[in-house]
């Protein structure tokens, strides 16, 4: 039985107790008792920094039974970072590391009647005599909320997770693990239950098929877990009871491989000899798959008051534009657990990172011992989820600014722990490995004058897994945070550049004002910028991620950068605006998307008078049909639509693409007397 | 106490039993006892065939006092491959997997007076349906004997290292185990020993440096072990005492790193970004070291044979040459404890493969477990040596001929045995990896018209782990093995190609008589082939380990294939004919590896009259120490030697090169007057 907790917390050195919630943050707690107004609005992040290295104590009373012969306990799924935990003012408890659950029994330290539990959260770890991310960078704390170009920097804490007390009586189901062995045409479903449990199994379509004791199931034909656009996300349930007690969850009969790329093995040739690229290709129940989908960050600043509303609004839309895999990046670390439920409901495929993101995490031995600790929980806790389909250490680790590599202990450690606990799931010490691709992430590289169109027409890659074109929010949004007074021009430090439109990495990102005028002349009004910031990042995702359908099959997964973001940006690369609004460029995606869609290769973004266009033609295809199709394709100038040519395809064959004919199409002259 | 066997040996099936040499083969017992002479000669080793399938039977006689209070062993440093033992006809032990020692007490299992040993030996792994090596591929038996192009197939077994009786008093020394943490300026040295145990530790000079009970001793300013042409391969010796018992051992202090190599994270540029090559720097002590060595392979096709004797002349010659590095090949597995020994005198680096080589070693449990145990073995066995700097899986397991990835389990199992058993080492999974380059092997790639010249001077590699240049052995060399009938002329389908003279892996290697009389005119003389075919075999290997010299420090390594040989080869890519006899071009690389050498960048093999001949100018240095001197170049043609010009060198810089003049010189016309 569990019994919920009234929460208070206090700042250290402060007398006041302020209502916190649990889960949530406390610097949120905080912040909402003094009226510090929505994080999302102004300026208003910036008086966070002021909490940064204080100490916080969580408060909660409860009444105990001392005469009862049930076990008590303190649980909790997580607290965020370093704490202690006292039971009646005596240290019971101390940890560090967010991630790992508490489970800690406390029968025999009880009084009777009020008890007072007491949560002392540390200061953040911070690396001395460095600034930003870098301070993040020996311990397991995801390094986001120390500042990112898109993530303003509140340094979070608390109990993030559940906090609760349980007793427990003697049928409690101390152990509940649940795992299978997929064979070609039956399931061996294996209990791991305490003895005298009872178990019922239900198929996808709840009827009962198994109920008994025996600790191994076999499910003959099982339906299988598919990702979304290749089949039914199919999940059988499960429900292990014992006395009054019952515990219930889902199994998802899947398997997951990372496989050669379509013709890779056929490189390097000649001599001397390197090795292939390393696999990239997903193959799920033995079907290669195409990855599409997206980078999926913190929904929220202060990750602990997320929850199922949260989340659902997010995997839906990601179903609804065709997508079928989350990278979870690991700079903002593991999502609550209810996300991995709706990925799993929602046939979202899951490349679950480890907290680690552009830093170089050292061969320290305490580091290490953290990791191995925080790492194993998140493999034990997500393993059960189909949805969770790849393991990777972390982002862009093998690159000069995070300067690990294939040798530094912590990524070792971590294939180690993938390896004990998920053997069957892959895993891979970073992204990207070598043949896959990170950036760009502007509609035009400025060094050396290329558009997205041309970078990515001409690459070569087993996997884009970034790939990043900004986009402005729309300018009612933009109104309720920057305030009135700010809101007529875009200006160096202001309510614009917190929210990332100036200097969030280069002087001119996210809103990139220069390549707007560039394009389209001076534009001053802001419904006009945004516009056309949208416009260039529709066009900018539709070209890349179509462009990488095309390359199919050597190429195997597109994942632009970013899906979503934890608060309102003035631009940035996400498709959705905080909390889930759906931009432009979102729905630009979902077409691009589509499992059959006919497309055009298009080489650049401006045409003048009486050029030469050119495009190929395409019919995409990544459906698991041959399809065949009539494609009508037509010049749009202003109201004018030109019809150029009607292409009767042929049978595709099952996800394979077909490359049509190459439009050429000398451009009328727009100063001509009939334009 | 050790007690030595006399063991005998029996073929199943067959009433004889025949003297067994313990450590040996059973294979080679059994030849020897019916006189089928010497395997190195003409077509003797084609009748080993018949012996493949066979199950065999060792057997011992030890006379045991059952009223002793001593504790009694079966003790062996390893039996190949999957074998029973049996006590006075009771099965003891079964096992799977040559490395794995055996320490089996038997003391309740002994009766008073002669007691019998025995030893079944079943027939070799051989996956069905397949042929030559891959037959070996479910299993973790080297390859090598399955048959290579340099290996005759000979599949041996048997009690391969020591096998015999102790006898234990109550002081025995159970655990012995000694490892270290080296800090700036001094050691720890951690002695895992039995309680009351006396520990002596001796210097390098072989001083008292400790005597005492202490499990920790401070070694303060200890002398460190460095390779071959960097200091010292300082060692020192430990004694570990308990009544009459004693072991001792050696510890060299050192610390070996992979590092990225210079200029690799400048690398890649430009988006979409994918990661920069993985580390293949030794760096030993802190010091970057360009890793100059050669390839080393069983020396004997019976490995149970070799012994010191073996190996001794093997490991000075490598330091002879100026080598510090030997990669100890997958193929051939692990060699005896021994070689280890010496190659920590004489500072000989060991990169150390584990028995995997070009096979797809599949994810299965059977296989998985025996590795693991093996894997285990074979790192706590040899991780005391300071010699071996670097584990890595096996041979070019990510090139398309093995199929192997990233992914595989086998390789991400012996990641994990690594970091569990000798963390600080690095691991490989294969070689080549990214960036590393493996081959070619031939002096002219016949495909595309590339000499060895082109292909290494426009070569880009971090290391080059692998390049063949196959020459001939001396004519009075061949003389010992081709029948004196065949020996006039190089013929298919007798000793010349069972030697692999001929269609060894192409069908003209590995003697290319056609390039031979390519670039000589036909030629019909043996002594003439052998010597063309050594010059250009000189020519290639002292053309290639110097520009991969000149390429340091992007280039860290330079390994030619291969070293040794376990048999006599008509021609063969090493060095040194069987068993320990130098080839000219082992003469040729031990100049090319002087720590400090003038080189001539040549381009080409063959130049003509009046043409313009180029060469870059180099002084190479790898030397710890800044050089400068005065060279002089040479044009020798014929009896005339053309003086070109002087170079007064400035000062290197330590371990580092000097680009020198190019020469521009038009060949004189050989047809004139004064030639």
């Amino acid at each position: 039985m569990q019994k919920r907790l009234k929460w208070t917390g206090r700042r250290d050195g402060e007398g006041v107790w302020f209502n916190a919630n649990v889960p949530g943050n406390i610097q949120n707690d905080y912040a909402i008792h003094y009226g510090w107004g929505d994080i999302n609005y102004g300026y208003n992040c910036l008086r966070y920094k002021e909490l940064e290295d204080s100490t916080w104590y969580y408060h909660a009373e409860f009444e105990a039974d001392t005469n009862s012969l049930n076990k008590v306990f303190f649980i909790s799924g997580g607290i965020d970072y370093i704490y202690d935990i006292y039971l009646n003012e005596k240290k019971i408890y101390s940890h560090e590391g967010m991630f790992t659950k508490v489970e800690e029994e406390i029968t025999d330290k009880l009084i009777s009647g009020t008890n007072v539990i007491e949560i002392k959260i540390h200061p953040h770890p911070k690396r001395e005599g460095v600034s930003g991310r870098d301070q993040a960078d020996n311990c397991c704390k995801p390094p986001v909320c120390y500042g990112w170009d898109w993530h303003p920097r509140v340094l979070i804490s608390g109990i993030w997770n559940d906090a609760y007390i349980e007793t427990r009586d003697e049928d409690h189901i101390n152990v509940c693990d649940v795992s299978y062995i997929l064979n070609d045409s039956s399931a061996e479903v294996e209990f791991k239950v305490d003895d005298g449990c009872t178990i019922e199994l239900y198929s996808p379509s709840d009827e009962l098929i198994y109920s008994g004791t025996e600790k191994t199931v076999t499910v003959n034909e099982p339906l299988l877990w598919w990702c979304n656009g290749q089949g039914n996300a199919d999940l059988y349930t499960y429900k292990v009871k014992k006395g009054n007690n019952e515990k219930c969850g889902r199994i998802g009969f899947r398997r997951s491989q990372l496989v050669m790329n379509k013709g890779a093995w056929r490189e390097p040739d000649g001599f001397p000899k390197t090795r292939s690229v390393p696999p990239a290709q997903l193959c799920l129940n033995g079907r290669n798959i195409f990855a599409k989908g997206s980078n999926f960050v913190n929904p929220e600043i202060f990750t602990g008051t997320a929850d199922r509303d949260t989340y659902l609004p997010l995997v839906r839309y990601a179903k609804e534009a065709n997508m079928n895999i989350f990278r979870v990046w690991g700079g903002a670390g593991v999502g609550k657990e209810v996300f991995y439920d709706l990925c799993d409901e929602y046939g979202i495929m899951v490349w679950q990172e480890f907290p680690l993101a552009c830093n170089n995490y050292k061969d320290d031995p305490h580091y290490l011992e953290i990791l191995e600790q925080e790492a194993r929980e998140i493999v034990r806790t997500l393993r059960r989820h189909p949805s969770v389909v790849l393991w990777c250490g972390g982002n862009e680790l093998f690159n000069s600014w995070s300067g690990m590599t294939d040798q530094s202990l912590a990524l070792r450690l971590l294939n180690r722990i993938c390896y004990e606990e998920d053997m069957h799931t892959p895993f891979i010490a970073t992204s990207p490995l070598m043949g896959m691709g990170h950036g760009s992430y502007t509609f035009h590289i400025v060094e050396n004058d290329i558009e997205i169109y041309k970078e990515f027409n001409n690459a070569r890659f087993t996997a884009y897994a970034e790939f990043g074109v900004p986009g402005a929010a729309d300018e009612d949004y933009l109104r309720t945070f920057i305030p009135e007074d700010e809101i007529t021009t875009p200006t160096p430090s202001t309510a614009w550049e917190i929210h990332h439109g100036l200097n969030a990495w280069y002087p001119e990102s996210h809103l990139w004002l220069n390549m707007i005028n560039k394009y389209f002349g001076k534009v001053d009004d802001l419904s006009d910028i945004c516009r056309y910031s949208q416009w260039m990042q529709c066009e900018g995702f539709k070209a890349i991620f179509e462009e990488a359908r095309r390359q199919k099959p050597y190429c195997s997964m597109a994942l632009n950068w970013c899906y979503n973001e934890p608060w309102k940006t003035v631009a940035n690369n996400s498709l959705l605006s905080y909390p889930s609004i759906p931009k432009k460029a979102y729905y630009a995606v979902k077409n691009s998307l589509q499992p059959v869609v006919p497309s055009a290769r298009i080489n650049k973004f401006v045409y003048k008078s009486g050029e030469l266009f050119t495009s190929e033609l395409w019919l995409l295809n990544d459906s698991n049909e041959s399809v065949s199709d009539k494609i009508s394709a037509f010049l749009e100038i202003g109201d004018e639509c030109i019809h150029i040519l009607d292409w009767k395809t042929p049978e595709s064959g099952e996800s394979t693409n077909i490359k049509g004919h190459v439009l050429q199409l000398t451009l009328p002259d727009l100063n001509a007397e009939s334009f």
